[in-house]
């Protein structure tokens, strides 16, 4: 029996037999933040609304070209294809992500502290915060799988034991995207609902979840309701761009079989304020490279200038 | 041994051990035809040019609801769902296509004869026609899968006996062709190559290359080049907005996650001047709701004004 003055959990997720849409109960925007103000009022109010916010030409040309020389040379790397950070593509060998990439790469760690990114993260979030996940996909062409809809927030609230919504991704494109090379899709407005999902959670679902998601898959008529409603848009700019966006919008992409790889890093910042506890699912935590927790300690800006 | 007079075929596929691009010997736009011009010399030039042409707004919105009501019908009719005509999604019992539509409901008969439809298609290929393949596609949303690129000349001279590049497809939509829901890419310009692939036919491969194409698959290379030359483009529009394209235009389209079905009505004319011989792959032909055979008795135009 809990206690009476026991907080219930306003995001529990696959645990009833019927899907459900709920209100979001966090903010978007958190007040206080120890960051310079780096985005406009417009920027924010934006973000607050639509749950992502696209910025063109974040990085220049010539870092794009030195991290993807970086990230060719990790995915041909034999001992880094033999990491379990490395993920590859459902029936072949072609790399489709690797996992912790600030921790394998200090290129990748310089980018995940330059305040043009980090700052942005520490500013919506009103807080110090952390990486609770990096990771370069490299969706190559011709054969890049689809990533099905899904709120990041809800597999890292019940895998990982994410508290609440304090949370934001970045995907930082390194390769141009097109309408047609699979790009990132979000759902405008999204964040603002919690879709509770059905299904229990298998033991160790991230070995799979990774290459094709099952369980804590949003329903279709809830995915309806959210696009009717907000839309859906695909954000395409030169490489070097990135989109800014709430762990809980929801988002997916299609599959690539245009001859141009979809290549992006992708860090995910969470408040040293909403730090991790045990999965709500019951089950053991995930490993330290797809949810950090054996550090909760605060990322140091980079102004490379 | 050939005798000297015999004439060697210009599109030899599937037989040498690596691809190889050749450029077309035949005409994109053929004179002489019987139709009133329907196309504007500009739309012409453009056809030649591009290898297709957009049309918006072909159909009105009340003919497209009626087709649509009509197709609904058809996909949930237990008895059109046990026909061979009816193709199923990978791993699922949703109707993907349904072939020979124009056999199964005079509604899409009538569409295939329309003189908006049929007209460009005599203008082009400047004779009579026939319909050589007709289908409704209905990639729906959540899960259409992806088909792959492809050249149809090089299936049907192959596995269909096809002689020349004397035939062109429309694809009507039904539905709104989104940039997020699969819509259908063209690489313009890639109709004056035909790019012979390499692998040999396995026997019924028909049965399934609808499902998954797996022979007469161009290479990445080739693909790269024609792409890398031309772009790829992806028209949208409302429903009722119609592609025409040549019957060697390379063409393909991605997955689609979004909740919106990718629907359209898809019609093959080939010139009477081209009727189909025995398969050059030397198998037996695949069947006629594939690959009509039995007649090439030219379409009689009808204008419902």
């Amino acid at each position: 029996m809990s206690s009476p003055t026991a907080v219930a959990d306003p995001y529990v997720s696959r645990e009833a037999a019927q899907p459900e849409l709920r209100p979001r109960v966090d903010p978007v925007l958190h007040q206080g933040g120890p960051a310079p103000e780096r985005l406009s009022a417009d920027d924010l109010r934006s973000f607050d609304e639509h749950g992502y916010l696209f910025v063109e030409n974040l990085l220049r040309p010539d870092e794009v070209r030195e991290l993807n020389q970086e990230l060719h040379a990790l995915a041909h790397n034999p001992h880094v294809r033999g990491l379990e950070e490395t993920i590859t593509e459902p029936g072949g060998d072609i790399v489709r992500s690797i996992f912790r990439i600030h921790g394998l790469s200090r290129l990748f760690e310089w980018l995940a502290r330059d305040v043009r990114v980090l700052d942005v993260a520490r500013q919506i979030l009103g807080s110090e915060v952390y990486l609770h996940q990096s990771r370069a996909n490299l969706k190559p062409g011709f054969k890049g799988k689809e990533f099905y809809w899904h709120s990041d927030f809800e597999t890292w609230h019940v895998e990982d034991g994410m508290p609440r919504m304090r949370a934001l991704s970045v995907s930082i494109a390194l390769t141009e995207n097109y309408p047609f090379n699979g790009p990132l899709m979000l759902i405008p407005g999204s964040h603002k609902t919690f879709v509770a999902c059905v299904g229990e959670t298998p033991e160790e679902h991230y070995k799979h979840s990774l290459k094709k998601q099952e369980y804590g898959v949003p329903d279709d008529q809830s995915l309806k309701r959210l696009a009717d409603r907000g839309g859906i848009v695909a954000p395409t700019g030169p490489a070097g761009s990135a989109v800014f966006f709430d762990c809980n919008t929801m988002h997916g992409s299609n599959s690539n079989i245009s001859p141009y790889p979809r290549t992006n890093a992708f860090f995910v910042y969470n408040s040293v304020d909403n730090t991790l506890e045990a999965p709500f699912c019951g089950l053991k935590p995930r490993p330290e490279h797809i949810a950090a927790r054996s550090s909760f300690a605060p990322l140091e800006p980079l102004d490379r200038g």
